[in-house]
């Protein structure tokens, strides 16, 4: 092998390099075949190779990939807004197109702020979110996110919003209800925006289901219908951070369509070009654009891509592939089948706390004791053994490390294309148990579990 | 026109749809053609519609597009990292890819600070700035940059890092010999270091040619040199923001390469995929990951589409016709003739106060009294006058305003693609020196100006 000089994950590693890919299955060079069973990072959700995708992207590139949004608009860029429009829920009905999860984020975030200032209440710029949360990596976003493992390098350069807990059904108060700890949960909302004060909120920011903070963790039912309750109350506007969860993943549209509940403004990435381009976007309410177009007319945000045709085209091929195919029922119904497998293997296996998940995003707890829950230190590394063995054993996972407090537990995440059959199910589920019982003896054979 | 619900910079403007584009030409839906005087964003360098990059594209797209970096690398990107490192100066070897310029600047922000971590010295955290500059629009790129325009609206949730004001020589004192102007504004930088106290600053970051907030403003020769030398003294790193200026565009590899200073860092972004895919990276020295290869051994950033195999080979394909077609040095050969031409306009039209570039990346500052050089109020919006007025002829121009404070200061930036030809320069200032008459007459009309 040549020397290498693309920074990697882990410095100095040599990682497979990649052949091709076809539907759930990628091939490296030497010849091993994978099943990509975390859509790597839970981005490629049509599969791999489609070839309606190659050929849109191909049709636009000989025509023209690039002209800035100052200029023109182009047919690929509109037909993308309007389809998008007809997606999403309620009116939101303005897409604001960037290039990635955390610039989707970001932009949310800048659209709440100038839309107070449009409306004269400029010390609104706070925003609210939660500790177990990933929103993106540049400073904007991490400033939001609880990820701890991420934040802690930069922590005095973050303005440090998260205030709030989320709730983590697998974790609740012993005796508690469910209805009554999503209502608990909820009213921390109410209690830190009191504290912060209602005139200096801009914005609460969640993921409708938490992603790499915590692994497929589902909110209870009532949960979002009171966070959309108490956000009215305080003029607050509600992001949902949709990039993991948008476009089918969870077996509807957008992950927060399960509760019904409206948002302000939504970020989306990942699903919604499946990994074929850079593309993601923030969806925006006829409320606030109509604001900002009466006000400065202008929105403050903006990247040299934003709004690209050669992306916008990419995109939209993607989600004429998810309509045709009915990948978002696909989704609901395969995903079931996967939760299901996957909560055999929690019965049967005494390293699984929980199997949980909504559709195609689905994740296994790994527990150092199942009665008393206990997690492991994060030192110990189980989740990343858990995903070295299953890479071994030719299937890709997706970790969720230190989702309880930023330095114990460990979660793996399974969120296969939502194209994924029920008999590639049965193998994924097959290999994946393969890695968790090696892991588990070998941490029995080390007296490190029961 | 169906309603759009695309948010574009002017929000309830109609834009014209494009339909094509070949070298430095774009064809609207209309049939109206455009000289792209601009690149867009300064994006386009190697022009429109340019086969080679479309098939490397789609042959890319039939074997896999994307791979997450955690799981594989591919050839394209091994190969792309390894054509940067011949590119960049010194021991910038190593290559991060992300998908945006915003993206790459906070990338060399955060591995600045880690690799002080990994030092020992983690109080070394602040990253010191220019007052004319832009570093991008997410959080942390912005708490970077002086871009008063952009920043003002968050000016409450940045960092403020901004502490220095840059070169300027159209405006430095009278009677400094342009030598003693560029060492005593380097000297700033130690002033500023020794004020925030070196244990407290981790980088310096600048733009070898200032972009967008001020528009080609060239730093006379010393400068770079001189902030070297001062970043060695007191342990600082020196981040160049290449985004715009990187990949030929100033007529060399890079824009740094003029004085022969050799960064730490580098930001790339823009030109080095051309348009043709969202692209972007951080080039970093040995030193400094051998340095965090020996401590942690991990990076603390990175993008669900870092190092995607689809974008790499976009770009690989994009350097191979910069290459190809000797694009760095036609950009010197050219750009020399598209600024003299520039300076016969300064010469003879009064509105223009100075025309200035180097390379590819040129720009006119626009005056209110060419003999005091007072600029206009922001306020006057000429610049974009000027632009528009181009725009209605047929040429694409990029703005650059509020350089002076923020609040004052019109340029034009001027930066076709690399492969313009003589005749079509000739074109592009036929259409730039009407529309400047055009707005200069309109302004006599008015007596704005005398």
């Amino acid at each position: 092998m040549t020397k290498s000089y693309v920074i990697k994950p882990e410095l100095g590693k040599e990682y497979p390099v990649i052949s091709h890919g076809k539907g759930i299955y990628l091939y490296d060079k030497e010849g091993n075949r994978y099943i990509d069973g975390s859509s790597g990072a839970v981005t490629a959700s049509i599969g791999h190779g489609v070839e309606e995708v190659a050929e849109a992207m191909y049709a636009q590139a000989k025509e023209v990939s690039f002209v800035y949004r100052s200029h023109f608009s182009s047919d690929a860029v509109e037909q993308l807004a309007t389809k998008l429009a007809e997606w999403a829920p309620g009116s939101l009905n303005w897409t604001f197109f960037v290039s990635s999860g955390s610039e989707a984020t970001e932009t949310a975030q800048k659209i709440a702020i100038q839309y107070w200032q449009e409306k004269g209440r400029p010390t609104k710029n706070r925003i609210i979110s939660r500790w177990m949360s990933y929103h993106g990596i540049t400073m904007g976003a991490l400033s939001m996110s609880g990820h701890v493992l991420r934040r802690k390098r930069f922590t005095p350069l973050l303005a440090d919003y998260p205030a709030i807990t989320g709730p983590y059904p697998y974790r609740k108060p012993e005796g508690m209800s469910l209805e009554s700890y999503a209502l608990a949960c909820a009213d921390e909302l109410e209690t830190a925006i009191l504290r912060v004060g209602p005139e200096q909120v801009a914005a609460f920011i969640a993921e409708p289901v938490i992603g790499a903070s915590g692994g497929a963790v589902v909110p209870p039912e009532g949960y979002f219908q009171r966070i959309r309750e108490i956000c009215d109350k305080y003029e607050v506007l509600f992001i949902a951070d949709e990039v993991m969860t948008g476009v089918g993943r969870t077996g509807k549209a957008f992950g927060i369509d399960h509760w019904g509940v409206v948002p302000d403004l939504m970020a989306l990435g990942k699903g919604m070009s499946a990994g074929y381009t850079p593309m993601a976007a923030t969806i925006v309410s006829d409320e606030i654009i109509e604001t900002i177009t009466k006000g400065s007319g202008s929105i403050m945000a903006g990247h040299t891509y934003s709004a690209n045709p050669q992306s916008a085209a990419v995109s939209l091929a993607v989600l004429n592939y998810v309509e045709k195919h009915q990948l978002v029922e696909k989704a609901a119904e395969q995903g079931a089948y996967l939760l299901a497998r996957l909560k055999e293997l929690a019965d049967e296996l005494p390293l699984i706390g929980d199997a949980r998940g909504l559709g195609m995003l689905c994740a296994l707890e790994l527990v150092k004791n199942k009665q008393t829950k206990e997690p492991f230190a994060l030192s110990q590394g189980v989740g990343g053994k858990v995903i070295e063995k299953a890479f071994e054993k030719g299937l890709l996972i997706y970790p969720a490390m230190g989702g309880i407090d930023g330095v114990a537990g460990d979660a793996v995440i399974i969120s296969p294309p939502l194209t994924i059959t029920t008999e590639q199910i049965d193998e994924l589920i097959s290999l994946l148990k393969e890695a968790v019982i090696a892991v588990q003896q070998e941490l029995q054979d080390k007296a490190l579990i029961g």
